[in-house]
């Protein structure tokens, strides 16, 4: 009866301490040190490496340490045992806390007013005039995002597989959808798990049918945008700015061309960083379900990729 | 019968266009253009000169053309008839939009980040810690910011004159509980109206008490900043951080030491800027009210000050 804790490239140092002081040291093992295997009846993961979770003959449940599981179901030797990730009000909030400071700085002119006052200069001008936000992704994320957006002000259009009912918030699905939103939007948010079907979603054709005044703004995955596509796309004017929190490859290698991409922001994947308490309560619930044959809170559905 | 519009140094082309439509060429008059004194019975105004107000035989109301009546009160000669304002939800939602953007633009360390992306620089850091927002008056202003900050997970604290009911806001009033709300705020935020009161407030007693890293926004009045007490209190690194909206004198002049204080971030007066169609409507109802002897909309205390 024992966790394993498979987090590489990451100092972990709390969390295994936290989890030992709640489970005792013999019941905590941290990946690659696995004394005896078959004792694992629980993984808790972030990036592991894939194929580092089969041989476990006992392993029943397995946690994402966040809201992400792309890179558990990326691993094509998962052991078919139910997948659980951390679902949490405040990361929500804080993902809808970013990306509401985000776009109100672009509409306010912030960098702008920022560039005047390093010269002296008082040049009051209107707000950015467009009100239109797509939401790719109305899930825990989006939906937050989207309700905070609705009491900024803004018109909120909301993308899924499922229509939602949102105070305020219209919710379209399908892909003549998909391109209308992504035609009509002043700001364009990519709140999309990585999946098959949403991988590189966010494209040339993409880029090409938004408006030459659209902000693009991805918190979900690198892996949504072709790099080179939004490059272009921005040295050729196609949409306005983009801010990206999330890369590819983290943390991103000095000499990517992101880092010099007119009209490109790039903050460290740090919109919603998972709360270690919050994350634990979840992960021991989820251990004990685990061991005593109850199902697992926080599921992610194999079937659907998220 | 006739409006004046007494709003000197300001393209005012739109507004008189459209009390002309409203109201026809012979009822509106624009200052210093009085062909006939004794018809003026409602006056427009926004930082007239003070004394130009007087011999109006006939005058029974005078709006402002925002929400503050300080420029008005100020004047020495100003005739005893009612004084209404522009309430607006939508002013002050901007207000409450700007102010939340700025705290959170520095809970984020958005500069920071901005400036380690210059020099490719990948460095995550926990968001800011503090939490703790004063908002010194709570009136339409302070409380749609309040609400604002509340609901991104902020503890919010607003200081009055009279205390208010607000959901998941603490209200304060007095002199000592003014002391303690500077001394423990992580953010103040000024939304006081100009008055004899509250001149000054924001000086070198309130920047001593205040923490060193604490961050001051101002976004009421110019006058309420003590301006050479505030530029040492940012050398002397008393506070860490000050937003400014509004100055003593607009445009700034380009000569004003704040350009080039450290830790001075200094936008054009944007933050909650009068909405034309909504002004107007407040406006021709009180031209109205007053023609028919009944009591103005929105209406200042000229004992009060504001
Ligand atoms: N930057 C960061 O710090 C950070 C932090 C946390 C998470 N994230 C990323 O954010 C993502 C979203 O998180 P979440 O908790 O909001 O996920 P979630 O609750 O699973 O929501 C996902 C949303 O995307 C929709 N969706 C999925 N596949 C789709 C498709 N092919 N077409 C249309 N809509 C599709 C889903 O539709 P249905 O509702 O109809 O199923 C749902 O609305 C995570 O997967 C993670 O990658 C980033
Ligand atoms: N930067 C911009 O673009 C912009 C735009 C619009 C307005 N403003 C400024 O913002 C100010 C506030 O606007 P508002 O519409 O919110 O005004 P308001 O509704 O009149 O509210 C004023 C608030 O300040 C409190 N107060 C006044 N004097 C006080 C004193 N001596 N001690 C303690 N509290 C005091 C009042 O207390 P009570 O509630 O108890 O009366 C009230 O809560 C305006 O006067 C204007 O100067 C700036």
């Amino acid at each position: 009866m024992a966790i394993l804790v498979n987090i590489p490239n990451r100092n972990i140092q709390k969390l295994t301490e936290r989890l030992v002081l709640a489970l005792g040291q013999q019941d905590v093992f941290v990946w690659p040190n696995v004394p005896s295997p078959e004792d694992v009846d629980f993984a808790l993961v972030w990036k592991h490496e894939s194929g580092t979770l089969k041989n476990l003959p006992s392993l029943k449940g397995i946690s994402s340490f966040g809201a992400g599981v792309d890179a558990i179901f990326a691993d094509k030797e998962l052991p078919s045992v139910p997948v659980a990730r951390i679902v949490d009000e405040q990361l929500s909030n804080s993902m809808a806390v970013y990306v509401t400071t985000l776009i109100n700085s672009h509409k306010l002119r912030l960098s702008e007013y920022s560039q005047q006052q390093a010269l002296a200069l008082w040049k009051p001008r209107s707000n950015r005039k467009g009100n239109k936000v797509g939401i790719l992704g109305l899930g825990e994320l989006g939906q937050q995002t989207a309700n905070m957006l609705v009491s900024c002000g803004f018109d909120v259009t909301g993308w899924s597989q499922s229509i939602k009912q949102l105070p305020g918030v219209k919710s379209v699905t399908g892909l003549a959808e998909f391109d209308n939103l992504v035609s009509t939007s002043d700001y364009l948010v990519c709140l999309l798990p990585l999946t098959p079907q949403t991988k590189g979603v966010l494209n040339r054709t993409v880029f090409t049918k938004m408006k030459n005044t659209a902000v693009l703004i991805n918190v979900a995955r690198g892996g949504h945008v072709v790099e080179d596509d939004l490059i272009s796309a921005l040295y050729d004017k196609e949409i306005a700015q983009a801010y990206l929190d999330v890369f590819d490859i983290e943390p991103l290698p000095e000499q990517h061309p992101y880092w010099r991409t007119p009209n490109l922001t790039i903050t460290p994947h740090i919109s919603a960083v998972t709360n270690l308490d919050t994350a634990l309560e979840q992960i021991l619930v989820n251990y004990k379900n685990v061991k005593s044959g109850k199902p697992m809170i926080n599921l992610a559905d194999r079937q659907k990729g998220y």
